[in-house]
């Protein structure tokens, strides 16, 4: 008998637990990853308005996660002399997360001393897209 | 011991409702939200034409939900003049769903009386398209 | 008692498959969709690019599936005499999935014969990126 309620306590602490993960990859938590692969200011003003308005409509970064990942010819958004440079940095500074692709930049010869030195840097570009999907991220190519 | 069955029955329903849970989140049921943010009457028909094949491959409305959403340079689409008016109100008859966002007609002062009469709106078009990904809806943009 | 036994051995293998399936969807292993649906050579390249890059970080075709769906005005990507024909065949002998929409070539009165023989056919392009999300691919719009 004590071995069955024992089971049975296991049992349920395993449902809990299923129950949590389950919680986890249905992301009630809004998540959302913006892609930048044109070589296109207009893309790129829209992606910072796109991040920008779902931060301020959802009550500001305590309530979402936003990240731009630029990589191929969108790239060029994130270089310092950007046309969209000081916007990056300041939504960088409002809680979004912008990275760019190493990938790219070796294929481009593009250094790191060329970029806006307010970004950060993912290894490739699509994987990362993959592994925020995976993480139950939104994804939205503007 | 009568503690015990009680237990298990509500372990069981718990478990039942776990697997409703998971099976929503895994979508078996068709679901396509389009996205269109370009200002380009070529991407507003192939948005309407994925729609419409989309609905008649799958058997019709009963067996697919299809939402269009626009948003930024796309609202264009669902102006009242535009080249797809015709198309945006027969889509809406055989039951996909088209909404713009409310965020880019303030930014552009774009009233309602300019738009489609057909048409259905969201605050934010990004946020729909977030919230659909969440539901488990698939997400294409043409 | 020992019915209650059995019906605890049937709970655990019930609970043990729902974890399995709940493992299944939230997709461990690297899966990406590529969707090509512009007439633009460019576009076509970043595509190849994106499924080679993402095979060779990944350690080969062991580790990630890959597809490019070609619909709408990119079905051109895959046509015999396509600037990207070598490419797209190189692609495929790597391990990578490519696919013509069967929709499309229907309403462009384009034959089988006019495609690269390499590549493989799906009847439609939106609802097989419906499908590989639904089964837990990541989706990437180049």
């Amino acid at each position: 008998m004590k071995v069955l309620v024992n089971g049975l306590i296991a049992l349920v602490l395993g449902v809990s637990s299923l129950t949590a993960a389950v919680g986890a990859t249905s992301s009630d938590r809004a998540r959302i990853v913006l892609q930048v692969s044109d070589d296109d200011p207009k893309k790129w003003n829209l992606a910072l308005n796109n991040a920008r308005n779902a931060q301020q409509d959802l009550g500001g970064p305590k309530n979402v996660d936003i990240e731009i990942v630029a990589y191929g010819p969108g790239i060029n958004m994130l270089k310092m002399d950007a046309v969209t440079a000081n916007r990056v940095s300041d939504a960088i500074k409002t809680g979004i997360s912008i990275v760019a692709c190493e990938n790219t930049m070796g294929a481009q010869k593009i250094q790191k001393s060329d970029m806006n030195p307010s970004i950060s840097y993912v290894p490739a570009g699509v994987i990362q897209l993959m592994r925020r999907q995976q993480q139950g991220w939104a994804y939205v190519r503007p």
